[in-house]
């Protein structure tokens, strides 16, 4: 399965790749196919350190991480997510994971959604209907997904109204670190996911902590 | 301390009176004294078999146990909190918990707050500006608070404006079993508290969970 990442130089995309990398075949895009392609050494390099040397990651467009991908991860922050997307093409059928938060930094982090409730709706606006949109991977620090001699235990909640990409989708997760997946209901009920990554914010802002995560039981 | 619960014979109202009557003096408010009363009996008899017979748990009307209490916690649904609170008086200076989640049931539960952006915002609209006003306890199932054989481990996200207050509510927070309070903030960021009472029943229902609550690591 070869996995693309629109976004895949931005903070958190770096460190998504490397953590799919030992999994998958991974097309890291950026607007700029160079920055991509020099993030991509940086990251093999790394993994290489850590004995992984068999990794496949490219660095291409973000429209041809696109194009030549099973599944598609969204590594954009929200204020960028519109213009991104309405740049790019053939999402049909791909299935597309959101990872975006709509939030605002105030004195405090608050979750501020689009008129459609939330950004996994927006994105589902924007893009051709035949897309299978899921939210995932909403909160996870950026420096927790780079930090790759760290284990990931968190919980990652996944919403989605196509089943078959759903699964597809909580068995990615469930393929990083020690990630679990959990089924979180329709596209509609993301709002509540993506709104607990401000929450996690201020819980690390107001008791001194960093890189807040969090898990169900 | 005196702690005060209005709609103390309900589902969460009574196991938060058991949870707590170990620890503070604590008021049982119901629209009907009698029933209260019959409440405490009852739980006083459960915590007596568990080896606690020296506990303070005493059925009030909800009036009295806003009256005489020092902390008092609403232990109403969302539905209720208005006419409930619009017949109730005496809350100037009170420390106020509010539990409250605003949500309905559709094919999924969904976070769907008032006007004012959360219940806790709401909560302060209809009660006089001097009372301290904190949301705490959202997340915690009704099991869970009844079941006293089982601990409470779960992160427990305090909102609120007033310092001090913040305070006490924190810390009767990890006065209760394993619960461990942090600071989620001003009241104005309850919203993201509350919304993830939704997103644990939606996980509970499509995961075949029951009574999911969650930890902040």
């Amino acid at each position: 399965m070869k996995i693309g990442i629109v976004g895949g130089t931005g903070d958190i995309g770096e460190g998504i790749a490397m953590r799919l990398a030992p999994k998958y075949e991974v097309v890291v895009g950026s607007r700029d196919e160079v920055r991509a392609q020099a993030s991509c050494v940086c990251s093999l390099d790394k993994l290489k350190n850590r004995g992984n040397s068999s990794c496949v990651l490219k660095g291409a467009t973000n429209q041809d991480a696109v194009s030549c991908s099973d599944v598609v991860i969204l590594a954009v922050p929200f204020k960028n997510a519109q213009v991104t997307l309405e740049g790019l093409s053939g999402f049909e059928d791909k299935i597309v994971i959101s990872p975006i938060n709509p939030m605002e930094k105030r004195d405090y982090f608050m979750f501020v959604p689009p008129k459609e409730g939330s950004a996994a709706l927006m994105v589902r606006g924007l893009l051709p209907k035949e897309a299978r949109i899921c939210s995932a991977f909403n909160t996870i620090a950026a420096n927790k997904w780079k930090a790759l001699e760290e284990d990931l235990t968190y919980s990652v909640p996944v919403c989605g109204d196509d089943p078959e990409a759903k699964k597809v989708v909580m068995d990615i997760v469930n393929s990083v670190s020690k990630l679990q997946a959990y089924d979180a209901g329709p596209l509609a009920a993301s709002s509540m996911v993506e709104s607990l990554t401000p929450l996690l914010l201020n819980i690390a802002r107001y008791n001194k902590m960093r890189d807040v995560g969090m898990q169900f039981l």
